[in-house]
């Protein structure tokens, strides 16, 4: 049995809770959180005990889940590389590249397996479409498409503290690019507005992007996102290659569809990411914890992290300079 | 607490077990099965204890969900009756008309709760349809058709103890029917053919069928099945009313597509009810545990599985003389 | 060149003249109406002339075009028959059924070429259905599935001479049954009912319908209509086979769809015949034109009419009788 | 009765020349091409005769169809202009940014309509999203997402006179951005590659390209486009507003699917331009027929076809030197 302590006890941590919770070989042994109640509270529900972070760090554990908030990551994965634990640690890893830089070297140093939390590349649709990418079905990829819209901008106050846009939004797609077009970024040109919200505009920052990426093979990748889709959450994309294209769709609650005058319509999108992505969370701990049992090597690494940083950091200075920028 | 037994550790009681362990104010506290071993495993694995059938119909327990062979039903329903349990039943309640109103009897004399597994009523989909058909979204119902078709049949030794096609495949459909149609059946004209395997047409079954059933109001349904679909579980209905139309898709595993030279194919239905229904079955329990809490009132009740079976026994009627037949 | 005329320039004479009229080794040499102004005024948008009947059946024409009201079918295919034209007919031969088997015994005996206008087996969606299940893409079809909804009832007037929903509407489902499933009606059961009007009741008549036919190889059909259907002209069908199922689907005026909150919506289906079969018609005229050169078989020949309108008229009598009905 | 004449009688020639012959109040008197016979070809079959150029422009037309190769396209529209005909010429005006000015320039001065054959404008798909954008139904547009590909690419020497792909491939969806947008461009960042034939890369051409534009208001639009789409001919685009999404999709031939083992599939899109916008092309016809007519303005100004040239330009420049360019 390996012993796992989960830290941090919010939105994220109980559904990281509730999924490592079931997994065979595996036991989630303490629940922290800065507020201590929290921490209770989810540990209650997932049959776990709540601790102190001296604890969840300690010696009878031997791995982590890093689901605090986004400031502590870059210290709590270097202490606990230092320790010699498993790690699962929440995107980003952090918002300055020469620290997230910085742990990515630490975990190879102490050679512990890390897991970084692109939970999309564990979507059934994405993952299922990988696969057949990978299977050749279509040939090299050529172009990729991706369309990526929140259904409203989180608080303006939250933005100040996110890193901007391109850290806190598009570093999944910066990975997507990255996975699905098995190439690095050559070049990053990045436009953006901010159409829905002046107060995000006063915060120095845009809500309404399309990002342009040429790999250096010269592959193309074009993202466009916005932090408002009034008709739910739209998380999209296509590849093309020589042979054709695969498509992933957004999913729906239900397959009802109504045949009224004027129009037929079916449901929108899955509302936000916590009902979108519900499977690839459970997919994603399934996979750490067959990492943890020596089954599986981390699919989404460290390096991952890094990597999808440095073309967020490139996205953010060719937006704010107006050029084509190299990551 | 309320403290219920498990009957039945196959295939659905593994499901409803699994379920049920999850509910809050219930729990499983005993499984029961004819094959020990078989009631230990799952026992072990929702953290419940294996016992033999005197001591899940004993005093200790408040309710039983019965998941055990279809020949077992009734007997158990007369006797968790008697001992006044809230009871969970897999569809049918017997194969025999007769014996299955007896049950509903003794229910409706014991005063207690009573499920009936019609799990298709709990699936996202069917609900969704079915409260936006309540709230009048295309006005009263006047056609209903649906198209049910297995990926394949069973084994032809579990074909001649199953009372036929229409009691153990269009039980579902006839449910569906008063359900959706809101009327009881007046006329019912089933025909039917052997079209897949001639070894069904020798144990005196159909493999494929066609049924009309005209209702009181002079709704019309329309149902085809099939026991073979290449393509996978087919499961969709539509309701056409003054207003317009509600239809009800097949679910499917990922939402890729893949644009290829000829066609754009996208991914076929889950391929049999354990996938397609496993949202249902877990609302399915969620309804039941509601019930013993006393926050619901059976939606699914004897009556139903009743009702059901007498048209299934007219449409067998109808299907050997070639006739319409009221049931 | 080989000339026509064109009998009938109402609605339907229209689409056949214009599509006539495009036709290469073919002439429209004239328009007849029993209204005069009606053949004129189409015979100049299409660059022929007006004539009145004998002309229309005289010796400068080789082939005649039947567009005129039902009533005067079988009188004008006997009399082109007895002089040797080719024929177009539109559907139906005739309301009687002697009537009908007389007229094609005429046909028969003259030796002539005789198209009856089942339009829907040259619309591009079913004829690709059709060729493809004549490849064998799914093997023998077991069962077929039919939808065919009008967005609203013609006038009770039009419907007290229409012979009825059978021979008026759902003659075109029954000439489908015999083209998709390959095989004869062996028996008939008909329910029907008036939901929608209680002035079609009131002139013996019914709106909704549920037919379900067994071919003498026990292939199934179901069919069920309706004369309104608020989201416009519902036309589908399905066929079903040992390796899969072909559907056809609506056709829609474009392709545009709208993300709004709540729904996903596209265009409803083409309003009615004349839109969702503009194709079709001009597709059959094409084929009129071959069968004029001698370059093809009539595809859907007099005999077709006839056991169209024998179903028909099993049909109607299985809806009256409540029994089910061999043709 | 406005007498036309036809300059060109190639593919595009034969479209508008058919197009051109239906329409009331408007006769195509004069077909003119370098090559007399195919003049008189197309003459012949649109009921029209063969000319040579004076006659094309001389006194006894008043409108001109442009239909000729693109490098005579500026000299006939000065022409034409000096005669004050009524013109409607073929996309581009010119491939020389300062040639096409003129040419807008002689029209404006002459007062003669002159309509630019950006026949996607026309297209009932695209016209349709237009109308329902302009209706307000998802409120001002902010972001513009189009896909552009062809099926294969032209034979490289026609590339070599193509001005390259921006001028000859994505002037359309330059001129789609400006439409549908509602502003003009104030930056233009091309990307492009060649990915799918090296001797497009050494005639100095790209054949896949993702080009970024924003607009004064700091709309967005994203182009990316491919000379080699293995499925067909894929035109889609996509409209965000503050109130949801107005999206466009392929049309296709027939809508029949196949349900078959291992996936649902339905037709690819229309193979290429003929067939996809051929309904577009008839609009635009009649659109033109309108105009000389007197009952319409011109809806694709000569001034569209210099500033979506203006684009395309900045785009060819920013794709050399690897920066964004304003138009």
């Amino acid at each position: 049995m390996i012993d796992v302590a989960l830290i941090g006890a919010g939105r994220i941590g109980k559904i990281h809770g509730a999924n490592l919770a079931r997994q065979p070989g595996v036991r989630l042994r303490w629940v922290c959180d800065a507020v201590g109640a929290a921490a209770e509270e989810l540990a209650r529900a997932v049959g776990s005990a709540a601790c102190d972070l001296e604890r969840a760090l300690g010696a009878d554990v031997q791995a982590v889940v890093i689901a605090s908030s986004t400031d502590t990551h870059a210290e709590l994965i270097l202490r606990a590389a230092a320790e010699r634990k498993a790690i699962f640690c929440e995107k980003p890893v952090d918002l300055a590249l020469a620290r997230a830089r910085e742990c990515a070297a630490a975990v190879a140093r102490a050679g512990v397996p890390c897991v970084v939390g692109f939970q999309r590349r564990y979507d059934p649709t994405f993952a299922a479409l990988e696969r057949r990418l990978d299977a050749g079905e279509i040939g090299a990829p050529e172009v990729l498409a991706i369309t990526s819209r929140d259904p409203g901008a989180p608080p303006v106050d939250y933005l100040r503290r996110s890193g901007g846009v391109f850290k806190d939004m598009l570093i999944h797609d910066f990975d997507l690019c990255r996975w699905l077009l098995r190439d690095e970024a050559a070049v990053v040109f990045a436009a953006a507005s901010c159409l829905t919200d002046p107060s995000i505009e006063e915060a120095g920052d845009a809500d309404t992007t399309a990002v342009t990426i040429r790999t250096r093979k010269g592959r193309l990748c074009q993202i466009n996102t916005s932090r408002r889709a009034a008709y739910g959450y739209d998380q999209r994309l296509e590849v093309l290659g020589a042979g054709g294209m695969l498509a992933a769709g957004n999913h729906r609650p239900t397959e009802v569809s109504a045949h009224l005058p004027g129009a037929i319509s079916s449901d929108p999108p899955e509302p936000f990411f916590l009902e979108r992505y519900r499977a690839a969370y459970a997919a994603e701990m399934l996979h750490f914890a067959a990492v943890l049992r020596g089954e599986a090597q981390p699919r989404t690494t460290i390096d991952d992290g890094v990597r999808a940083l440095e073309i967020a950091e490139a996205a953010t200075r060719s937006w704010r300079e107006g050029r084509a920028v190299a990551p």
